[in-house]
């Protein structure tokens, strides 16, 4: 296997399929199964472009069409599953290995697969932990990319979904790899080069342009008081006490609900300027209120959002666009951002046990962690200080009689302590316990360990995990902020009573917030319409989440 | 300040600058300092290149040129501070405050200045937190970079030193920062792409091509008994243990004696396929023996090396280069793979302490960590697994009687056990702490910190700190290694003896290794001109190396 990639056999192989070229376009697109049998060979790594949010299709489409006798065993190493093309390749033995992050809706049919032997999944990663490996051991021999256009040279236009596609070209262009490239549109200029041809090898035109979910919006209606509570805690709580200036939030309504309070009660705190002004985030339209009103300074993006080009194309200042004034996001530069150039990462999870770990992963479903273990770990090669970043290492110096030597990162998680009626958030033992048992997975798909987090909010308080002096009373803690949930109620109050005391627990009237100031009043939109609004008309949201 | 970096800023500006240009390009190089003038404004964040290995050294000496009443106050946000010229802007009150990696050759004039009030240090970081920077609250307004080749649009190559110049000009363009880049020949076409032209703002001729310093070349003529004998303790008692196939290797002799080894003392063994096949290293000249043996599958370099340019061609299966066929290097992603994809860190460092805590800060000289503490740290966000950070994170598992929930990397310090005579390494305190206190630092500049720390070799034997239940026994084993250093005599034989029991400290014996053993025949090549014969001449080593 040691030359698989090299020059010779790239050359050869690019010969033998040159006779479907013209330049390096294909000439006729029904012979794409054609072109992938000349060029995938058995056991290639294969990267089928699977982002967060745009997949390379109709490449997708063409690969399920091989003929397995020819091209087979593939192993798959990609971002996402999502597609249902994504797992036929499994199904029809043209694929029989992958190494991804996510299974974006595809969870069940994959465990399934997996189950029944079909699959042999050797990992689940965060998406920078791939990505890296793109570039040491996992390098595509041929990478099946998406762009938006090309020109005839074949240079790329990947336009504001930038997303993976220029990590994952260079790892295959620079290693003699194969890089396939569908485009919808095909023009004598591109608005600006995302990618140049030189790393382009096959071009195919898509008849359809990419279809990207908005996954990141989030309807201001659908949040409640419990959620304002908890975002004027976290805050007032939080925000305020360290000045956290450089944060990445999840996609929550609790975050939501954060970002539309900043205009409001953040402003009405005094905070403008002192917190939130640089964030790591897909451009979530819950954002436009707080950027308008100049509470945020700079986003770097790993995405776009469905709806937001316009205003975003119009707020350069805020956001990294090109030189034809459209956004280039980057998922690598931007989860590297929220790993090392954040002090903070605001997040929520479906479960979390009395250590602090917790987990998206249930019984039934397996769907990988995309970025939060990576945004949401404190890390020890830090060497920059920040004030927010030493205070909060100074508080658990200090709690546990140390030398400061490092700073934290703050890792908060942001939950309701029920999911649902009858669904604890808090537990005594993750599902993950029993999923890694049923998988038989080397380790349990924990998603934020226990030791990153710092804080904990729910509508009860705010536990401050920094201030434990060890996992006895971190579990107190957590317990005191569980409410109702059977964790709660097995709390020990007179140690709750003493974290209390010391700070450790924070109950709403601690920080001045009564239940009763939590009302949507404060929020800066109420609805889609009023971010459209805010936004002088320039979100253009989708028609699902228009009512007008 | 909030739009200066916007869009109708950047027209401006370079519509100013158009006198000076045709097309992209300045006209009259003289007026380079005055081009300056007209496109950095004071307190604007400039990023002049200064990378590990190559530097825009032309441009350097033309900022040192402007005329500080109209050009002051820059803040500096630059790896590497190693050019003369990149202090002379801070004596000539051109700059006043930096963020920083590393200051190579600069270390005391730069602690100088900074204690004289003329640099405001805000931090040190390591290239890749850096580079992380540059995508949220430190992205350049204007960036000074150097490429090998442009074509007359401006697309750049930027060659085997590729380095971090993608990963700048991405960050500024992006965000509509001004891109200058010097290049030293203008071609009609270039031999690839490495950056578009739609990413680069003004070009500028310099006469003089990029200076490269061969920073990663070990002569194996000074590779002595000591490093091969603890070569060899490395080689059978971690490598080969914990089946190490994903590592990095620092830049000192100890790492040097281990490459030589592997095609003489580790075939030997049997070790060939299963242990360093996938590197992250510089094309270091005493890898080839291990290339040619066919021990290394891939390497994915940070950076280039003098003289191995032709070698790194020759090798397009093992190396990351372009369609061109030379080498493509990429800080970012290489120092990300370290990171993330690694299973392996071995370094050196110039003290550690009792702890396992190591610096190669001094009293005199504080200049910075690079990417070792990148490299060596334990990364709680990875998730993927493999065999040998599984074993590594079983054993510390087992040690604290916990439950299995992540592996570990492996982090090893191979350090002899004096620096030089009346120089031990291993020290009650580092110097650390007294420069912390004398310079005002907010932490002391620790290079790698103990709790990442695996294994200790020195020419006593191998500490493996997994085994040790808590800080009382990690000292133990330190002293157990530190031979007849100040802290080595002060060990507690008793305890040691229990230690070494355990296996937590092994010796030379306990490894069926002779000192007698440890022989310079060994080395699969001696000196340069072995190196030179075993590339097939294709190593083309500088003259300062040459002694035939």
């Amino acid at each position: 296997m040691r030359f698989i990639q090299n020059q010779l056999l790239k050359k050869e192989t690019l010969a033998n399929a040159r006779k479907l070229l013209e330049g390096k376009w294909l000439q006729d697109s029904t012979k794409l199964p054609l072109l992938f049998e000349e060029i995938i060979k058995p056991h290639n790594r294969v990267c089928l472009e699977g982002d967060n949010q745009k997949q390379a299709v109709y490449l997708a489409k063409g690969l399920c069409k091989v003929n397995p006798q020819i091209v087979n065993n593939l192993h798959i190493v990609q971002s996402c599953l999502s597609l249902p093309e994504h797992v036929e390749v499994f199904e029809r033995g043209i694929a029989s290995k992958v190494d991804f992050c996510y299974s974006s809706g595809q969870g069940a049919r994959v465990m399934n697969l997996a189950a029944e032997g079909k699959i042999e999944m050797k990992g689940i990663h965060t998406y920078l932990e791939l990505f890296s490996r793109y570039f040491l051991d996992l390098t595509p021999n041929v990478a099946l990319l998406v762009a938006e256009k090309a020109d005839r040279a074949g240079n790329l236009y990947t336009g504001a979904n930038t997303e993976e596609t220029p990590a994952i070209a260079e790892a295959t262009a620079f290693k003699d790899g194969i890089v396939i490239v569908e485009v919808n549109e095909i023009v004598d200029e591109l608005p600006r080069v995302d990618i140049p041809a030189s790393w382009v090898d096959v071009l195919v035109h898509s008849p359809t342009p990419q279809m990207v979910k908005p996954l990141f919006t989030r309807d201001p209606a659908k949040i409640d008081e419990v959620k304002i509570l908890m975002a004027m805690m976290a805050i007032k709580g939080i925000y305020a006490k360290y000045g956290v200036n450089r944060l990445n939030h999840g996609i929550g309504y609790a975050t939501s609900a954060v970002e539309l309070l900043l205009p409001t009660y953040a402003e009405s705190l005094g905070l403008k300027g002192k917190i939130c002004q640089y964030m790591v985030i897909n451009p979530c339209p819950t954002l436009i209120p707080a950027i308008e009103s100049g509470f945020i300074k700079t986003i770097c993006s790993p995405g776009g959002e469905v709806g937001m080009n316009e205003y975003v194309r119009a707020h350069a200042d805020i956001f990294f666009n090109g030189s034809d004034g459209s956004q280039r996001s980057n998922r690598a530069f931007a989860q590297l951002a929220g790993l090392y150039a954040i002090d903070m990462f605001v997040g929520g999870s479906l479960q979390i046990d009395l250590m602090g770990n917790s987990s998206t992963a249930t019984i039934e479903r397996m769907t990988g962690f995309g970025g939060a273990p990576n945004l949401g770990s404190d890390i020890n090669a830090r060497r920059h200080s920040s004030d927010t970043w030493l205070k909060a290492g100074a508080e658990y110096a200090q709690t546990q009689d140390k030398t400061l030597l490092k700073g934290r990162k703050l890792v908060v998680q942001m939950v309701e302590t029920f999911q649902a009626a009858g669904q604890p958030t808090f537990v005594e033992e993750l599902d993950a316990i029993t999923l890694q048992k049923k998988m038989k997975m080397p380790l349990p798909p924990i998603m934020i360990f226990g030791d990153d987090v710092t804080h904990i909010v729910t509508e009860i308080g705010i536990a401050n995990l920094l201030l434990c002096k060890d996992l006895a009373e971190r579990e107190q803690a957590i317990r005191a902020v569980a409410g109702y949930t059977p964790v709660g109620l097995a709390k020990n109050p007179q140690k709750v009573a003493e974290l209390h005391k010391r700070g450790a627990i924070q109950y709403p009237e601690d920080l001045g917030i009564r239940f009763s100031d939590a009302t949507r009043d404060l929020l800066a939109a109420k609805s889609i319409k009023d971010l459209v609004e805010i936004s002088g008309g320039l979100y253009n949201p989708p028609s699902m989440y228009r009512d007008w």
